[in-house]
């Protein structure tokens, strides 16, 4: 039991990681970076690499590393990475593999083999530089090494090619089928040196009953991983499947799905925690088979992943930061030589399997790009060697800074080779300046005029110039385009950036457009002249965001920007799911 | 940290737990009664009163009273509650009550009044028979008494009013505005009281120390929870509706949001705890600001409420099982006593509130009936309470024991004194033998006659009769009710019971519907010549049930009874919220 106290202070310090984690993940999203780079940030400021130097009391007193808040804050995290596991398993696309196999199989196998054996080397002739655990044999680490440099991070990769619209794309889809077979080969693996070191550790602390009669313990341990992995993906993925609808179809409704994806997860990782290697193997696994039915409907993914997103994801990567003093520990001659063998092993061998595979040298260069960010995957998979006492927290440092580098590098570089650019959306070239809420003007004529002279302001053009060209362009093409959104556009010389200008009218404005409705919410799209291809981007992001009728009735009545953004943004996740 | 070993029995016991509490209320909601029910039961089951009893090492393997798991159980025991209570709050509709002000206000006013007076005369005449704890004073225990019998069950009530279709109801809106001005007073009464003992505990602890000068604190310790209360409902909730916007427009969404109220939620917890109240005052009353905002949407609402109603909530009601044993401190007197001045109270209490607001008398039977239940609310009362030192374990039994019959109750006797009934699902007059996929006949006249012979088949009738009559009104009356949907019907005299049959097409047949899309789900219906009544609630429940395109696409390419049911289950909170 927890005292008055110690609750009080569990309350506080997870209200205070969270809040920090979060604030700090929506600075990085601010500037393009993964969220997992702010949520590690947010628990080395709260832990001993910050608060721990400059007020050591303070952090105490928030995490206290005596009583029974010690042991509660390792239930959460260890909850925490459970529930993460579970949602990066149901993440993994089975069916990808088999689509695009030969592509995927080839630049999967160069993103393991070079970087494994990249990274084995020096580990196996440098074991203690490399910081190897105490009483660690040189090839348990090497072999860890090896894999810790092979392994993929699918959360970071999928959410790189969605933000640039290469999910769905053949591209796309290599480059997630390879990651997928890389992570699965990767935890295989890291459970079998876990399951060896296991009982290697067992051995060093008692030496002396170190017989011969124990050794098929070990292999018995990492043989039952593999089979549990094999089972999982075999018999598990078919067993699931049959079971869904019928929990479906006979339990409440979504509580019944949820309630046997959660119980399934954890009663899995137990199992993989009792036979010796981490309770996450049996989350992965289980989240792997799970994500594969057809009869898992979207919303219950959605409730499962934002959760887990956004409430234990942040809560558990924050405590990552809790763990070791980043400053101390930061070892700079070693951070570079872990992120140099990571990059070349990675781009080596998933840029020449992508041209052995027939590709052209600049996907090849965008899936090695892609392939090299390594992210939360790393990040956990380097928590547990540590947990274990397979490596040092120097060593620690250096593998979730190469972690975070490669994923903060893997959007730009990948941009670059393609030449993509991020997709355009209308909100962010308008602002409060250029928002009016109602619109003065009661016909289309005055509407139009009064959002031109909004807009031109903005944009430091000529005024009645801006106008004209509107309604000259009014006359021409009808501005509205159903569903009470009306989208007048003018096109400037001289204008060195877009201008969006936004105006509502709650009680209509009579447009006469096709579909007869009166025009609620007016855009208005001030363009430079030579610029056609952002004219258009803009009209589709338009046409996206204010599809919805729902998002329409709720957009049209705020009453300020603010909450016009607000409408805007919750949107589509309001009515449609992820 | 928690060791290899502990972490693989808290896995195992969390999965355990919530699996057997999601099993049994499964149960529960099949015979009609409340989860709650069910949810306990399981810890009963696996505590003290059952697996404790027959296999007491079982018990202390699976939850151990020594180490670090007592700690990491309390911890997340705290957070699930500190969350339901969340939840909770966010039901409370504060509009709702100002909308029905008189007859709301009155009946609160009945149901508090008189439950307290009849609570609190004994427990202040007879306190160490009715289970107060050691060295707590007549006066206190005889306010919480009273106050434990005043409460009401907001949850269970909503849910009963929406299970009889009476929530968006006159009646309905009464008895939600009364029950969450219960719950409101309910809840500063009892976290005065919690401030009061705080401080008296510690006197009982230090008894020499109990100088005229600590006296004020205790009273400082109150203001403060009728002072966060009174901030929460009026400043708090003002300021929760202006940042909202501001969190939706400008963080990633849905994560925003979600950790916006979930930081929020813990850090008040947080500060009522520190106050000397328990954590959940200030979980509930942010619940209760947050809930109110217009901004807050309903897909944020209905993420967090599903994760917490059937993650967090069962979690919790099963560990109250744990905590005591049922059976050995289960007094029947006592039970029966504060079963009989908890019921006398509220009814006499809320049915002459209501009838002095002018209702008729089968209404205010109704309303008493329904602020009867207590559910969860007094439960989690009674805990606190207990773990306060407040109340004995007897006390505590009683007080479960009171909570679930009277929630029992609740829906059956409103149903009663309204003449109210359930709202039929045709579904469940169909089953995996009245079931076809693929419909043999490939044409609107063989297929209907098909269905007939299935449904006549399983209601035991003729035949040739039942078809002869379906395809006689399908000359009368068209049986496609569009969106790829027929649904043919015969009358029949001497059926006893309706027989729904339910066969697919996943190709389409051409039936000459009105939108001219082909039929994939044909629903036969088979009922009784004299109830013309079930007939129209049949077409309403399929016509509901049916609305929505993806479900039908769902159903029709269904292979099995269950995987059809599946798609129906799932169907509209698939798509809407809720």
């Amino acid at each position: 039991m927890l005292s008055h106290a110690e609750i009080t202070t569990l309350l506080i310090s997870v209200g205070l990681l969270l809040g920090l984690a979060r604030i700090l993940a929506e600075v990085a999203r601010r500037v393009g970076q993964p969220s997992v780079v702010g949520e590690i940030l947010a628990g080395v400021l709260l832990g001993p690499t910050v608060l721990g130097t400059i007020w050591p009391e303070g952090k105490e007193a928030l995490f206290p590393s005596t009583g029974g808040l010690p042991a509660a804050r390792s239930a959460l995290t260890t909850l925490s990475v459970t529930l993460f596991l579970l949602v990066a398993g149901m993440e993994l696309d089975l069916t990808k593999i088999l689509k695009r196999r030969r592509a995927a199989v080839l630049v999967s196998l160069g993103g393991i083999t070079v970087p494994f054996a990249l990274g084995w080397l020096p580990a196996y002739l440098a074991p203690q530089w490399m910081g190897a655990g105490e009483g660690i044999t040189p090839t348990l680490f090497a072999l860890f090494v090896g894999t810790a440099m092979a392994i993929s991070a699918l959360p970071v990769i999928a959410k790189i090619l969605m933000d640039l619209h290469l999910f769905k794309t053949e591209l796309g889809a290599t480059i997630i089928a390879a990651a997928v077979i890389d992570d699965l080969c990767g935890w295989v693996i890291f459970g079998v040196i876990l399951a060896l070191m296991g009982t290697q550790a067992g051995h060093a602390a008692s030496a002396a009953s170190a017989s011969a009669g124990t050794q098929p313990a070990v292999w018995l341990s990492a043989l039952l991983v593999v089979g549990f992995a094999a089972g999982m993906l075999t018999i598990g993925r078919w067993l699931i499947n049959g079971v869904l609808p019928w929990v479906q179809a006979h339990t409440a409704w979504p509580g019944g799905v949820l309630g046997f994806a959660l119980v399934g997860c954890v009663l899995c990782a137990a199992f993989t925690e009792w036979i010796g290697v981490h309770a996450i193997f049996g989350a992965f696994f289980f989240g792997v088979a799970l994500g594969d039915s057809r009869h898992l409907r979207t919303s219950t993914r959605t409730t499962i992943d934002q959760f887990v997103s956004f409430i234990f994801a942040p809560l558990f990567f924050a405590s990552i930061g809790l763990r070791v003093n980043f400053a101390t520990n930061f070892d700079l001659l070693l951070v570079v030589v872990v992120l140099v063998i990571a990059c070349v092993g990675k781009f080596t061998g998933c840029a020449t399997a992508g041209r052995l595979a027939g590709l052209p040298r600049k996907e090849s260069l965008a899936i090695a790009a892609g392939m090299n960010a390594r992210g939360a995957m790393e990040i956990i998979l380097g928590l547990l060697a540590l947990e274990a006492g397979l490596i040092s927290d120097r060593l620690f440092v250096a593998l979730v800074v190469m972690a975070l580098v490669t994923s903060m590098a893997a959007g730009t570089m990948m941009q670059r080779f393609l030449g993509r650019s991020k997709s355009v959306r209308f909100v962010d070239y308008a602002s409060g300046k250029t928002f009016v809420a109602p619109v003065p003007g009661r016909t289309r004529v005055d509407a139009v005029a009064d959002m031109g002279r909004i807009a031109a302001e903005a944009g430091k053009v000529d005024v009645q110039m801006a106008v004209d060209a509107a309604l000259a362009r009014e006359q021409v093409l009808h501005s509205g385009v159903g569903h009470g959104v009306a989208v007048p556009h003018a096109r400037v010389a001289g204008l060195s950036q877009a201008v969006v200008a936004i105006g509502l009218s709650p009680e209509g404005i009579a447009w006469g457009s096709r579909d007869g409705r009166a025009v609620r919410v007016i855009v208005f799209l001030l363009t430079p002249e030579q610029d056609a291809r952002l004219h258009l981007d803009l009209l589709a992001s338009i046409a996206t965001t204010l599809r919805d009728p729902a998002t329409v009735d709720l957009a049209a009545t705020a009453k300020t920007w603010t909450e016009f953004l607000a409408a805007i943004k919750t949107s589509g996740a309001e009515n449609s799911s992820r």
